[in-house]
């Protein structure tokens, strides 16, 4: 099963060092999630080959441009497209309005329907339950309402012991990989527990980006395989990063340690560091299976257990 | 006297073959004027290494996306880079609204004056008049309302006769190049025809883009030295040119020839044509000075009298 992260934007508010501003796409089989969407996404998505046709969800955090001046083009190129199929889109509620009054300025009516989701909630809540995943708002701590979002995986079917798959007849495999007790022809029952084991573990991604650091989120990504966190400063600079609420790679690193997740992905960093390296080493020393995000790369959101985070 | 115009985006609407929407940047001396600006413009400019601090005025010619996505994310960029200069934006009236909705969203106050020109004419209007150019809107016929721009160099100062120089005091030069009469010490005068020649013709370059082909275009650019004229498609597909509100190569050329502009420029072209010659092509044999507009490519405004147009 794939499921993995591909970073777009890497960058913050100013764009420079020849990053671009933040978006990812999570992929789920064919399915792609678009995270925050900044100006010139769409030439990225193609530029890593990901159709936008697959889209069928997009999530926005704010409305600092860096996380949305991209949205307009890419749904303008979608509808140019031909596109037919319908788009959901989750943000804060006044990007409706934005999204109205420039499809109204351009006499622009979308061919395909565009179902807006408004996200403004005070504690997480369920955004999108299909049947691959779910995906729930994590609020964030930012100068803007800001939400991130956990992805997790529904959990798969039970697994048939090897052992024991002779004696299931085929027409009874589905029920018993659902948790149900085989019944014998003779009428006698086996117990489910007998015949299969736990499924595997639903992999889950959390998104969280721009925040500083929020006591309560620890509780709500615990245990996720990938992190993906803002590390806008180095501790060099905590003072402006508490005051333009931001988080330090360090606290971003004390979050994933807290929460116990299996790796960190950091990104939404400062145009004054050139060289990446001093956010690595300071988040490294607080949280050891960490990696840089960078732009058109691929990250697993879950990997076999032992095997190390960070080259790719 | 330095004045060339910068093509930064040759695409029509929909993003492909690697071409950039439109925007152009036309450079007088040190000031810098951006005309439209579709999505990934800063990062465009950043590479033709033009300083976002020099431009003064962006002239926007109508809300279809591919000429305007890029605002937001420049006008932002500016705001970070600390900019305290005011700057001047010329575009149709909703233009502001959408500005002003996207500044609300993210509590942006910005810290130079904006200064919004609303331009909505049915007849050419007078727009700006400084020290170096004048600029005239130059209303176009498509799908909304759409303006192209006339920027016209200021008359420079008469030119003194060389032969003549020495009997004019220095402190009356400025006086004589004005075209005032020379008083000598004794009373008598030398009137100003003697003594100077007319001064260079100012240059003109007029920007006419997206449009269909307009009977009184050409009386308002009569003569201009430079002419861009979008050439979304070959005569081949004059049919769509028609139903879009578009122009071909050929009528563009059409244009430029009554008109009896100095040398064309052609932009704007579909995504349907990777090789472009085929546009070329076709307004070569109507009209001889033509180019295609490239990436990142300069295009001198005025030439030495008899110059050929074309490579740069």
């Amino acid at each position: 099963m794939r499921f993995e992260l591909i970073t777009l934007g890497t960058g913050a508010a100013l764009p420079a060092q020849g990053r671009s501003p933040s978006a990812q796409v999570l992929c789920l089989e064919e399915s792609l999630y678009l995270i925050d969407c900044g100006e010139g996404t769409q030439e990225r998505l193609r530029m890593a080959g990901l159709s936008f046709m697959r889209i069928g969800h997009v999530f926005i955090s704010h409305l600092h441009g860096d996380h949305y001046f991209g949205l307009m083009g890419l749904l303008s190129t979608m509808h140019l497209l031909g596109r037919t199929r319908e788009l959901h889109l989750y943000g804060p509620p006044p990007l409706k309005a934005i999204i109205d009054l420039q499809l109204q300025a351009s006499a622009t009516w979308l061919r395909f329907p565009l179902h807006f989701h408004p996200v403004q909630d005070e504690a997480p809540m369920l955004l999108l339950e299909d049947e691959k995943l779910t995906v729930t708002s994590l609020p964030l701590r930012h100068r803007l309402p800001t939400t991130g979002f956990l992805f997790r995986q529904r959990p798969g079917p039970r697994r048939l012991r090897p052992e024991r798959i002779a004696e299931i007849p085929h027409y009874q495999r589905a029920s018993v990989k659902d948790g149900r007790d085989l019944v014998r022809d003779d009428g006698t029952t086996v117990p489910n527990a007998e015949l299969t084991t736990d499924p595997a573990p639903p992999a889950a991604y959390a998104y969280c980006s721009d925040t500083a650091p929020r006591a309560d989120l620890a509780s709500w990504i615990r245990g996720v395989d990938l992190l993906y966190h803002e590390a806008t400063f180095t501790q060099h600079l905590a003072a402006r990063a508490r005051e333009t609420m931001h988080s330090t790679a360090a606290q971003a690193a004390a979050l994933a340690r807290e929460a116990g997740v299996g790796a960190l992905l950091l990104g939404h960093f400062s145009s004054r560091y050139k060289d990446l390296t001093p956010l690595l080493a300071e988040a490294s020393a607080v949280f050891a299976n960490v990696a840089l995000s960078q732009e058109g790369h691929r990250y697993p959101v879950a990997r076999p257990e032992g095997e190390k985070f960070g080259r790719d």
